[in-house]
């Protein structure tokens, strides 16, 4: 992959960002969040917690309760409150995974048979529904209408970018603002909601509520333009899910905005063809890459999450220099230069 | 319809109950419960407010909300409270539906096309999170926990029940008891939320939210029991729903359970190939029906359903008698006696 490799030069000698500082740092609570979440998906009905544990336990990097975590640590939080609360932001997490496995009608994640693969799509809603509401009961017993409303905006805010994509997709004309609306709404929300509710356990003031939520909201898009530009450029073993998993769904995603942008009109006929019409051919992934590459969309895409990645590093300005914060910039550093 | 006719027989020359009493009672709170769930459908993204209000102004009975306004007002309540509080449920309840109907692929709701059926599971499926999170976002702005915790809960149990239906259906061999429990998770719990919700509103003792989620829950009992003998018994143009659904789509309602456990071994052996192998053929309803007729299925269903609307009526014992208390006793009997 050019694009990786050219990367890898760029950095030189500097090591290579990775979650083990952060993880380090927030390990201990971190297990407790695991613990709770086992504790809370339990449910007489033996299907909630098997299916549950499937999506939980596939494990993935667990970075929005980290970053929940992580900043209520930097806001100087004493308290235990944090980890219920981190756990309410993988509950709600998990429930939009289910939901999205289903309405993308996706078959492997992370590597795994998704649950609606395995348990089929119904049992994927009801327990969605039911992980989405021991959320609720949970943040309910944390008794913080603060961080009820946190929750309950970013929840409503997802479930209308998902259905802004779903009205969206297969679309080769896109705009770039339309994508980073869709993204922004679906993913870097609950970012933004993760941290947030850092500086409102801690009682900061709300300038800092809102310094954490800008460096969520933006770390959140520089991921999810990652996640897009590693769709077509990582090794399948590494990333765990199927590589061009886009492509084929006729997702148009920022490397593809940019190389319809720049395309002449025969590019433009074959994005239309494979994503619009979805009429896909053997060569026609590799043939993407290529007008990608040759169009420097990837290389480009990745320009832009720096760009987002350089504001959340800004919004860390008014904290005051430590561990926590210096773990939050290089999650920053590893969001844009991970390869999974 | 033979069940039907015995019943009018029965009463005599009382005058059919009706929803008209209550109806008229909470008529005006009701008008601004249904103006407020129009204005809180509303989302930037066209497709939300258009499915959402397919569902809603499609117009059930509005039961859920009723029983939340008329439970405030008998409680003594003044305020406005309960009118948000009202539509928060009837959220609830259309996501619930929604996500229902996908998961019992549903075309006909009402008697009108469902909402997956026009347009597609998948919005279906997020429009719903959608409004289960605006519910959420409602109540936070109401600001009462103890609301958020009832519908919470409430929530959670409603998605715990839809599992358990789902991993208990297509078996003959249902027992009443897990019968009862699915209904009561499924359907009574939101009645019991909605009516413990407004003793809540007036800050009533927990005595009177015990006795008002009490007549909620066995209210909401009989309502499930009549709902599934209707699916039998109804007229198509009155129920406004397909009659025979339940029994084509396999599911064991009490109807079932009681002819099941009645009958010989050649009758059970028509339930376990029509309703576990789903193996159906052209005069496999009329002889259902001819069957529960003969083993009594559907008059001791409605027997049973007395019986829960019996407990409802005492539970209301504690409130001094009065427009909303009538209304609210004479709701028992329209749930039992009702053909739609």
């Amino acid at each position: 992959m050019a694009v990786v490799v050219s990367l890898d030069e760029e950095r030189g000698k500097t090591p290579r960002p990775s979650l083990a500082v952060l993880s380090a740092l927030v390990g201990d609570d971190l297990r407790l969040v695991n613990e709770l979440i086992v504790r809370r998906m339990h449910s007489p009905v033996a299907l909630i917690p098997q299916l549950a544990s499937h999506i939980v336990a596939a494990g993935g990097k667990r970075l929005r309760p980290m970053l929940t975590l992580a900043s209520a640590r930097m806001c100087g939080y004493g308290g235990q409150r944090h980890i219920a609360l981190a756990a309410c932001v993988e509950f709600i997490h998990t429930a939009t995974l289910l939901h999205d496995d289903v309405v993308d009608e996706s078959n492997l994640r992370r590597g795994l048979a998704t649950a609606n693969a395995l348990w089929g799509n119904k049992a994927s809603v009801l327990v969605g529904d039911f992980l989405f509401s021991r959320a609720f009961q949970v943040m309910v017993e944390d008794g913080s209408l603060a961080v009820l409303s946190i929750l309950a905006n970013a929840s409503a805010v997802i479930a209308e970018g998902e259905v802004l994509q779903l009205m969206t997709a297969n679309d080769a004309e896109t705009s770039e603002a339309a994508y980073l609306e869709v993204i922004k709404a679906k993913t870097a929300t609950l970012f933004a909601a993760a941290c947030r509710i850092g500086a409102v356990v801690a009682e900061r003031p709300k300038a800092e509520e809102d310094a954490l939520e800008c460096y969520g909201l933006n770390l959140g898009i520089a991921f999810q333009v990652i996640d897009d530009v590693l769709d077509y450029t990582a090794q399948q073993s590494t990333l765990g899910k199927t590589v061009g998993d886009d492509f084929r769904d006729g997702k148009v995603t920022l490397p593809v905005v940019l190389a319809y942008l720049r395309g002449d009109d025969e590019e433009r006929r074959f994005w239309r063809r494979t994503l619009e019409d979805l009429d896909q051919r053997k060569d026609d992934l590799p043939h993407a890459i290529m007008l990608m590459e040759r169009q420097g969309s990837l290389r480009d895409s990745i320009e832009r999450a720096r760009h987002y990645g350089a504001i959340a590093r800004d919004a860390l300005g008014l904290f005051p220099d430590g561990a926590e914060k210096r773990a939050l910039v290089e999650l920053i550093d590893f969001t844009i230069a991970r390869t999974y």
